[in-house]
């Protein structure tokens, strides 16, 4: 049934869980008129409904896979927003089949990005064009300005670029979007980005605990210091938010909520990627790492409570532990502040080599500095000092770590003392800071010319015969360590 | 070809490196005839000479697939040393054309468990049987006692049993070796045995780092720690070796060789998955994990020269760092014993956890205090302590974490003060100890019954209506938490 193109959608979009209503309602306010289309009908009704409240959005809703790919202009462009894996699958075949070659499919999904390399060569064998297209900002970013990561096929993101640099969030220098790389490039980002999220989280809830626990903060100081911090350096997103939270009261009895709230917490499978990644590229990611293990450790609630009272039992003691009921609160506050705006450049420094790690060896050429440019905007991890990433890309386009970048580096140098004494305090208190003990750690393993590790090369070439290099001649080296540190002088007196 | 049965060999040997001929001649020595072949000729004469200069080992050299296999009686067993991977594949099917249902091929390599399950499928299909066997113990240990952990069909086992248990170190509770369970179990506990082994050689070079960098130690002082330690709780292998490299001069200048030796660590991969298993499983392994970082990270050597110029350049300075110069060495040795023990012991629950959770999820029934048994000897992480760990174990089979086993708790207990001692002059000083750090962090975190994760279910319910639990009711729960922060009387203070 041929349709008058002038009342074709220009562009479609399946999966209408909350992110894709939104993100569908956001694309047909920016003028573009959308197909929407979901196995379950109801949801459907209620995205056209929604449309209709909005003032009458262009967008229309079809029942069945083929009207809604028929109801769209070649070349098409369908937007899929299922559940990662499977469902992604599934979606695709009852779709595809009504699509012709030059038409293009994109994920919006958390995918993994291998799934979508497999798809853009299942894809192309039909003519068909593929990109996995990263989506972060939650409900509310999808709706009015999410940051968009699309990666694959160039022509499909040329084909929908006027779209998804209207609907993507704005910033100074423009939209939240550009097209990442080729390939899972787009998904791999996302990934990361994901990951950085969760440092960005578990190095707040650790300030959080240094100021509560160390500084005995209240919920009502929390909220002024986190919103006076997000008038500085650290102004970002989930800075704000956390502000936010302080201030909520709590329903279901006195005081705050954020008291009530059950310490643990869930997690989808970016971040667990993300370590994987680190591990597999052998790029230390050690602030992001924390962040997952003091999730899967939250998750052990009871064993934790088990744990809490078998060490008492053990002897451990309030008396054992700093306390700081003399403390400088607003000493403690600014350094506080300076220890989580050091930690979170090590933690961005181990995301973006971990990027540049997977673009060098997949030959993605990953705009870093670009990058951080969409992050700056609509998505979770949003933040003013994304801007200061940027430049020092633009600076050099090879920067080896952030930490080097010049002005970082001032800035590490400048807060590395407050730095020290707020995880040292942390650690005098019991209470453990996991991700900014990880980022010092890695700060300062990075910046030491020469490390421990030539104990590790003298043992494994002691029991394992690996052979070592020596600091002042070439070569590669052999020791019969045994058998000399028997006959050694030292040896001799110590050794049985 | 029809061969007199009192002429053939016990057992074969395929792979003749130098832990291949090692193994091999401890077979034959502890009485078992032995065929061995090789495919590189000469390596085969060359076990054979060796076989002859120990005193006449019944050791036999073949040439051909076809002849080493028919010199095995049957059923055979042969057991494998090739490199991990296409190799392993390559000599099954050149041997396995010539065996029969019911004999057994053993691989001793550090394979990828999941190939060994596939290798035990592949086999079973033709009736031979399967064993993914863990060695641990380097040269020496294949020679005079490896640890051996395998694990697959357990007739396979069967067959061997006797072998293997004379082969095997001998400590005072027995041989160490044991059947690990079904499938790939023998490779995945040798898996989590090297991650441990990554953490103990990280946390002693952190040691080593404390003790010369803020205590000032000579070599000849870290010497004399070392082995004075060995006679103590820390008594293990690596520990003795350790002690032995600090008194080994540099025949190629003056000094003791450690200081001339490149501080870049190489790395086989079996720490990598571990690691990535870890994540797999939701497991913390932060200790293992921070012991791979800095292998990483010591590999970036002109990275790590330039950022410590650079860092020089931002105004970081000596004066910036403590520096021991009036400490007490023999408090400070003191302490770091106390850090090094007790990080350890977190480092092993880490592992041992792991190890629990992929039983959980395999069904393998891994009995985690005859592991701890079979590492007492032979393998590179044997120590004193794992018989403590065995015990834990056999106190409570189904003990959580070590960390809460009553004796170990109150050993944690005692130590915790050196600990957060040792770990903050590290701090002060600049030098980092990632493992101890993390090791600490681990500890800190798991003993605590609350932790912050409260705030992140609350930005995770802000953001992205995760929901949350609460602490006082049952249920799930999920707040407007934007539209009731901007009316709450602290939000309207603070938020604009």
């Amino acid at each position: 049934m041929a349709m008058d193109t002038a009342a074709l959608s220009r562009i479609g979009l399946a999966g209408l869980a909350v992110m894709g209503q939104n993100l569908a309602l956001n694309i047909a306010e920016k003028g573009f008129p959308i197909s929407v289309y979901n196995r379950t009908a109801s949801k459907v009704d209620e995205t056209v409904s929604r449309a209709a409240a909005e003032g009458g959005l262009p967008l229309s809703g079809h029942r069945s896979p083929q009207d809604f790919v028929l109801s769209l202009r070649r070349p098409r462009a369908v937007v899929i927003l299922v559940k990662a894996g499977v469902p992604v699958d599934q979606t695709i075949v009852a779709l595809s089949h009504f699509m012709e070659p030059g038409d293009a499919i994109i994920d919006g999904g958390n995918e993994w990005y291998e799934n979508t390399e497999r798809r853009i060569r299942e894809a192309a064998a039909r003519g068909i064009l593929y990109l996995g297209m990263g989506v972060s900002g939650g409900e509310d970013g999808a709706r009015h300005g999410p940051s968009l990561m699309p990666g694959g096929s160039l022509q499909a993101y040329r084909n929908v670029e006027d779209i998804l640099t209207r609907v993507a969030a704005q910033v100074d220098d423009g939209p939240c979007v550009t097209f990442v790389g080729e390939g899972g490039a787009g998904n791999f980002v996302k990934m990361v980005h994901n990951g950085i999220e969760y440092g960005d989280m578990q190095l707040i809830a650790e300030a959080y605990d240094v100021l509560r626990v160390v500084g005995g903060l209240s919920n009502s100081e929390l909220a002024q210091t986190f919103a006076e911090w997000n008038r500085g350096e650290l102004e970002s997103f989930l800075i704000e938010i956390t502000a936010g939270i302080f201030g909520v009261h709590d329903e279901h009895g006195g005081g705050e909520l954020v008291d009530k709230i059950l310490d643990k917490t869930g997690m989808k499978g970016t971040g667990k990627w993300t370590v994987q990644q680190a591990a597999e590229l052998s790029v230390a990611a050690p602030t992001i790492a924390a962040s997952l293990d003091c999730r899967y450790l939250s998750g052990l609630k009871e064993e934790r409570e088990a744990a809490s009272k078998a060490l008492e039992q053990a002897g451990i003691g309030r008396g054992d532990f700093f306390v700081g009921r003399s403390i400088d609160k607003r000493r403690l506050i600014d350094d506080v502040r300076q220890a989580l705006y050091a930690s979170k450049i090590c933690s961005y420094a181990q995301g973006m080599n971990l990027l540049g790690a997977k673009s060098a060896e997949k030959g993605w050429k990953l705009n870093l500095g670009e990058l951080a440019r969409i992050w700056k905007g609509g998505c979770i991890i949003r933040a003013r000092f994304l801007d200061r990433i940027k430049k020092a890309y633009e600076r050099n386009l090879g920067l080896a770590n952030l930490i080097v970048d010049p002005e970082f580096a001032t800035e590490m140098v400048q807060r590395q003392a407050a730095w020290r004494r707020v995880v040292g305090l942390a650690i005098e208190a019991g209470i453990s800071t996991p991700g900014m003990c990880a980022s010092l750690a890695y700060f300062d393993t990075y910046r030491r010319a020469r490390l421990p590790a030539n104990l590790v090369q003298a043992q494994r070439d002691y029991f394992g015969a690996h052979t070592y290099e020596r600091v002042d001649r070439p070569g590669s080296f052999h020791t019969e360590w045994s058998k000399i540190a028997r006959q050694s002088k030292i040896g001799a007196g110590i050794l049985n």
